[in-house]
């Protein structure tokens, strides 16, 4: 996503030339290029998938819109196995119109995780609940701190379901240190994903991740903290942001893998 | 503020009119007014003053920078007072440019208020530490829970220094219900404010809060939480929000008191 200009074969094509060794892929456009030729594609380029985005928004009340929820994560699960990634990222979901009951929409993600983590063990993908930043508590997800995501994942088998560490949601938490340590300690840190916190917010707030030393974000210590926790797994850059959309793709890719040099090694 | 199209003397006039019996006033335009003159206008008009805003930005690593807030919160401390309320709320201070360290800042606030807390005192006026939302922790408020309010807060005496518990701030946050207990039982909920949550955010995210009942806030359970902490004072609406500013502001005041009878009562 944080180089959603370059079409898949491009993309493999630069990671391979940048020695970019995995790449994160979201669903949309591995849907478009073919579940199964994107899998034979990346897997050519000797690349690994890292994790797939995204799965979640399992908060519906409404029973049709629940079992349309569930039935698309279990699809989700398929592509993540086909792609060779064992891991599903979540977006878990937001208030559904009307409510203001915020714990209801939690234990709603607990019965539907109940559903869906034997589904995705059983094809060896593990569920990633990535707890998103307050600021998208209302409409995107409901799970906002590292602490309600482990929680929540807590209930569960380490290999069916952990949690996702990004930078961009957590810097601003005065517990997240210490629960990325207790990630570490139950295995469940199932992917480290970096973006930097940079100000004023556009409009909708959703792209406006910062490039990687633009921000608030000490990456460093982040990344510190993950390794110290037993992390050693992939690191995935991901930015949504206007400007480095607007922007040559490669050129942004490279800036990215400086800047993680750089800033978070 | 939520009325900000008001002069000084049409707030007035309309809280009378509307048998609004306390407003809560800012400082520029207080300051405008002229502070004894603002006093004398609202106690005339039969009103309390619930709180002055805003004290704070006490962030600032430069000496120079540093002594010059420490003045301009006595300065506020001073206008509080001459004004007749009892409360001065702070918000709190960003990072400073370049900064990336929280932690730093927040001990930076916690040495200022050693400081202020006395000087308040002295003048019968108490500190509100303001959480702020996370997506200002990067500029405008690293205090972004009111767990870390608190933890702040009980560094001193009650009768120096408390929160504001603000539900646009805290709303999404799991631990926050407990924590209101918390700041009642310490006696230090210096004031109670509602604003409610309303998507998409507004670039900059400043003036977006909603008007009550409009949003994600279930304010009738916060409002009843206050009080099960024995929380007796007043209760401020605060809303920024560019379409209630555009709107004639006695209409917005009538509709504000309106929502709130419905909504939080």
């Amino acid at each position: 996503m944080t180089v959603k200009q370059l079409s898949l074969p491009e993309l493999t094509a630069a990671c391979r030339e940048l020695g970019v060794p995995g790449v994160g892929l979201w669903r949309e456009p591995v849907q478009q290029y073919g579940v199964a030729s994107a899998a034979k594609l990346v897997r050519d380029a000797g690349l690994t998938v890292t994790t797939l985005c995204r799965g979640g928004f399992l908060t519906a009340i409404d029973p049709a819109e629940r079992a349309a929820a569930l039935a698309d994560n279990r699809a989700a699960v398929d592509e993540a196995a086909t792609l060779g990634t064992d891991t599903l990222v979540l977006v878990s979901g937001g208030l559904p119109a009307g409510s203001k009951d915020l714990h209801g929409a939690r234990e709603r993600i607990a019965d539907a995780l109940a559903e869906l983590g034997p589904y995705a063990a059983d094809h060896g993908v593990r569920l990633a609940i990535e707890p998103l930043h307050p600021m998208y508590a209302a409409d995107r997800c409901v799970i906002s701190t590292l602490t309600q995501a482990l929680d929540l994942a807590e209930r569960f088998p380490a290999e069916q379901v952990g949690v996702a560490v990004d930078t961009y949601h957590i810097w601003w938490d005065d517990r997240a240190p210490a629960e990325v340590a207790r990630a570490g300690e139950g295995g469940r840190i199932h992917t480290f994903q970096l973006a930097d916190w940079t100000t004023p917010l556009p409009a909708g707030v959703l792209n406006g991740r910062g490039q990687i030393g633009d921000g608030a974000v000490d990456m460093r210590e982040w990344r510190e903290r993950v390794d110290a926790a037993g992390y050693r797994g992939p690191i995935e850059v991901e930015l949504f942001n206007e400007a480095l959309w607007a922007r040559d793709g490669k050129e942004v890719l490279r800036e990215t893998a400086e800047r993680f040099a750089l800033h978070a090694l």
